[in-house]
Parts: structure tokens; C-alpha cells; sequence
């Protein structure tokens, strides 16, 4: 009695993207994206969006999010969204539903992308270990990254993480200064204060009121964009200022991971900087690590282009069997006596 | 046609550990720990060990080093020995050898030692998840840590990596002149600059020289127990930017590799601390990670008092099926053609 597609959704700080699937792939024309801001809740977005697919009852759910994954509910790091398991499978109908961290959920997509999902941006263009541990990492709304290695039956395991919060790694007086305001008012500058959508507006306020320029009304990806076309000296100091943090990082969880298997880029920030990622700013930070530059320099960086992949990853660790679930994601069962009512909406 | 012992090696960039083993545990009596400086090389060392054992020849071998493991040779990190699995066959005898990160030994090995290898010295005294990942990290000669998780069949997967080369995290103007004297002549200040043996020498001399006070000709052990028997204020000092970076570094793999099931320590320097590291010192650095730090507070923290638990993690690896070997530590066998004579000693 298996009724319903599966719902796979990646529930972002700023955005959450929905897709219905059955075991051989997300439907054709399923997937969108929707603004948080424009929902009161997890609960109402997701209505809404079941009502448009005209879908009464899914049969199962995997939902990716910006947070830490503990037992049956989460609340997101980064947007004051509560989401637990009875409520979410009472507005979904699903009678078994799963939590993924939405990196975990990116590391269950790798290797699942066609070639017009990835594209090669940096390093060798092919790993010398094919069956080595991949990973991928990047900043949105926050930063993260999640490893995947293979097991012995050739099956994915993908290791939740919660890098973003790590401490920004800082080498120059300046990048101190830098650090100092992004930490005001909050005791410490972890790795996405800068590596983020709103990390690339605070890096910008700090390089104007350091170089004594007027701030100017831009967006992140405004700041991004006036930097790659050289057009505003004060965006391109910023954004060299986050793709050397973002290359430092990179390489720092390159050596904590060792994934040889080739490093996967992800992430609204990380794509509006595709073409700078590219160049020698990126590679000389990424690979600058003394005694290990060799190992860096094996590593091929590929960047996720497609905003949807985490949709592919949900439904992967959805269709895995019980003994292959990684040991963060629980599956949580439904109970039959909770509706839609009860669940507050 | 099993005959002679299991050989299990534990090779640092300082000490090197032996021990000869069988199926069931490490044989009474035969652990060892030798000064590399005393021997020319790895190959004279085991040449000596064996011949005092009175062992002619050994089933197989399993060899830890401070070193990243690729194919089938390995060079110290820090200590200029090659070892390849050829020669090492040679002067073992054994048909089949087996090189591990000295870290992913000690990975191996949690979950394996008795009360009295392990010491419980921060945090929870259990962890909430016991098949959860574990993690080991320390500072000894260099810095390293592994993460270890259960696969499928509950057997442990280690995951190697090479953290000591991270950057190191620096957070105050101090800490930055710290770097700075770190990274002098080197480009830059990898963790393990400062967390080892030889990076406690320097973090004393920069103390002092800061200071303003003469350096004094101690050994890294007597900065560490001059610091905890409060006799040398510029070894407290010393002493107390060590454990702060330690503590930051150690939380900041925590939120990398998320260890629920319990973090440990090792190495000999990390050992030395223990006192300090039982402290508030420590402990209010290591779970300083802002909205994470909750997720610290459930880590407990356990310190490997054995100097040889590597040793214990060899044979694990050595006895643990084909399905079920990591990633880097890849099986050699040996080829009867190659002679002691051949291999060059």
C-alpha cells in the first residue's frame, strides 16, 4: 500500500526548494523554489505547495535542513522555523519521514549529478581515487560541509558536520580587524559570520569603514557581481578578502577530510563567485599548506551549479535501506493518531 | 601455514613503540618503546627489536606512522626515515604488511582499551550516543586526529586526516604576534606549530621574549610541569596559550567531526596537560562556539593515558576482514623475492 509520491524539500535559511519523486527520480516540473519570508511556517509552505501540486497525501518525506539533526524535531540555526516529525508528516499525510542536515543531504547527491549539475572550476579534472572520500562544503545563508565515503557494499555514507561554526581562521592584522567586527556583540567570529550571504554584507560595511569609502545599498550578490566585472574597488577588496577565507577554509577541511575522491563546491555565495574561485586567488590560498600543498594540488574542486541537488540527495538516502542510514538522519515513523488539526494549523 | 607473531608498530616522529601480538591481544612483556635518535633507521630499529625477542620471522605487520599513508612506502613527517613495505617485509620476514596513519591506529584503538589506558577528564562522564562517532586528537611530536565511526556490521571505520596542518585559529593581537613568530621562515602557522613538542619550545621563547624575561634551558615536559606546579610564571603563561589553543582546536574538530559517542585525547605533550586540561581553562575554551555550545557540553572528553594504545589499534586493523579495511591503509603483500640483503641494510 505505497500511495503518494515522495516529498523531498532542502529547507534552506532563505530559501526551502520542493520536489514530489518515486523511486527512479524527482517528477519532471515538481521542483521550485519558494522565499521563507513569504510563509509563517514550514508547515504553511508546505501546504501550500501540496495543494498546487494538487497532491492530497505523500508517502514518505525526506526534508534537508540549515540545522543540526536531533532526534524527531529541529529548529532551523539561521530562521526561527520549528519543524518536528509528527507535525510534518500530519500536513504531508507521509507515514514514515526523515531529517536530513541539508549537507548531508548534498553529500548523499554527489556522484547522483549529471554534467549539467557540476562543473569542474579548479585542481586536476579527475580524482586519482575514484572510490575516495568526497566532500562537499560552501556557504548560502550559512556555511557547512559534509564528507561521503563509500562503504563496503559500495553504498554512500555521508558525515553531518557543522563546520560553519568553527573559528574563522585569521592570518594578517587586517583579517583580525576584520574578525574584531564580525565577532562585536557576539563573543566570537565563527567561519560563517564571513562565509555567508550576510558575511559578504559585513565584509563589505568593514572594508568601507576601513578604507573611509560611503557604503552603498548593495546585495550580496550585487557586491559579488561589481567585483567580478571590476567595476567597484570596494566590492573587489571584499570579495577577495571572502574568496581567501573561503580558499583557506577550504583547504583547512581538505586536510581534516581528506577527500581525494575530489572536493564539491555548493551554495548561493559559492556560485555567484564561480568565475573568482576559478582563478589563482582561490588556488594559491586553497593549496597554501606548507608540507601538504601536494596533497591539495591532487584535489579537483567541482562546484554544484544546480540549486536543486539537494532534492537528488533526500530521495538517494530516502531509497537507502535501514542498515546504509547514516547515523544522524533517524527515521521517524508516524503515529496514525495525529492530524492535521492537532498539528496546529 | 600461520607461523611467528603478529608484528604492531607504533613509529612517532620521537619514539618509536613495538609490540608482538597474536589473534588474541598484544603477547605480555613485549611492548617496547625506543628513541628513534638512538638508530639510523626504521629498518636497523626493528632489526635490534626482533633480534632481542628472539624472533626470526613475523606472520605479518602492521605499522603506524606519523605520516600520511599513500600505496606503498611512507617518509616521516618529521623525522627523514623512509620505510616501503618491500624492505620492511624484508627485515620483518612477514607476508603481509599493513602501513596506517599513527592516528587512524589510535582510532582503531578507541573502544578497545581498559579503565586503566583511559582516564575521564573533562565534560559528561558518557556520552548520550554510544554508537556514535568517537574521535581521538593530540599533540606529541606533531598534532593529528581521527574520527571513528560503526559501520553497518558495528565494525569501526577510521577516518585518517591531517589536521595538524590546518590553520592555526587565532582570535587575539597575542595570539596574532604568536602566529607571526610561528610562521617565521615558513610562510605560515599550521596547529601543529604551536600543539607539539617542539611547538611548546617555541611558544615559550616567544613568552619570553614578549616578556621580556631570559629563557631558561627547559625541556617541553618541564614548561608543562613548571606551569602546573605554578613555579615559572612564563611557563604558566607558556602553558596557558597552549591548552587555550588546544581547547579551540579540539572543539573547533568537534563541530568538524561531530564525536557524540565521546572525544579523546592523546599524545605525549596533551598528556602532560592533563591537570590543565581538567580545568576551567580548558573546558570554557573548548565549548566557547557560540550557538553550538551546547553541542560541546555533551562531549565527554577522555584522556589515552597508555603511551602504547596505538599498538592495540595495529592488531585491531590487522585482524579486521578485507570488506572491512579504510580507505588509506591499503594491504600489502610482500614479493618472497626480495631479500634483507635487497632491501639495503
Amino acid at each position: 500500500m505505497t500511495t503518494g509520491p515522495i516529498l523531498v524539500a532542502d529547507i534552506g535559511g532563505t530559501n526551502t526548494r520542493l520536489g514530489l519523486a518515486g523511486a527512479n527520480g524527482i517528477h519532471k516540473g515538481t521542483s521550485h523554489r519558494y522565499r521563507n519570508s513569504d510563509y509563517t511556517s514550514f508547515y504553511s509552505l508546505v501546504g501550500a505547495y501540496l495543494r498546487q501540486q494538487k497532491v492530497e497525501k505523500c508517502h514518505k518525506a525526506c526534508l534537508a535542513v540549515a540545522a543540526p539533526v536531533e532526534d524527531d524535531a529541529i529548529t532551523l540555526t539561521n530562521r526561527d522555523w520549528h519543524i518536528d516529525k509528527s507535525s510534518a508528516c500530519a500536513v504531508t499525510g507521509a507515514t514514515e519521514i526523515r531529517f536530513l542536515n541539508d549537507f548531508e543531504a548534498l553529500g548523499f547527491a554527489i556522484g547522483r549529478l549529471s554534467g549539467g549539475q557540476v562543473s569542474h572550476v579548479a585542481g586536476p579534472k579527475t580524482a586519482t581515487s575514484q572510490n575516495g572520500t568526497r566532500m562537499v562544503l560552501g556557504a548560502g545563508t550559512g556555511f557547512n560541509a559534509a564528507a561521503m565515503t563509500l562503504d563496503a557494499d559500495a553504498q554512500p555514507v555521508v558525515h553531518a558536520a557543522e563546520c560553519g561554526h568553527m573559528t574563522l581562521p585569521v592570518e594578517t592584522p587586517n583579517e583580525l580587524l576584520l574578525r574584531d567586527h564580525l565577532a562585536r556583540n557576539r563573543g566570537r567570529a565563527s567561519v560563517e559570520r564571513a562565509l555567508s550571504g550576510q558575511g559578504v554584507l559585513e565584509i563589505y560595511q568593514w572594508v568601507c569603514s576601513h578604507t573611509g569609502v560611503a557604503p552603498q545599498n548593495f546585495t550580496t550578490q550585487e557586491i559579488i557581481q561589481q567585483a567580478i566585472e571590476q567595476r567597484d574597488e570596494t566590492c573587489e577588496h571584499t570579495a577577495k578578502m571572502l574568496v581567501r577565507l573561503l580558499a583557506r577554509v577550504a583547504g583547512d577541511l581538505v586536510l581534516a577530510f581528506l577527500p581525494v575522491g575530489g572536493l564539491y563546491l555548493s551554495g548561493g555565495v559559492t556560485r555567484a563567485c564561480k568565475s573568482l574561485i576559478s582563478s589563482d586567488l582561490f588556488w594559491d590560498e586553497f593549496t597554501a599548506k606548507g608540507r601538504q600543498s601536494n596533497l591539495l594540488r591532487s584535489v579537483p574542486v567541482y562546484l554544484m551549479t544546480d540549486d536543486h541537488a539537494a532534492l537528488e540527495g533526500c530521495l538517494a538516502a530516502m531509497m537507502m535501506t535501514g542498515s546504509h542510514l547514516s547515523s544522524s538522519g533517524l527515521r521517524g515513523h508516524c503515529q496514525n493518531s495525529i492530524t492535521s488539526k492537532a498539528a496546529g494549523f
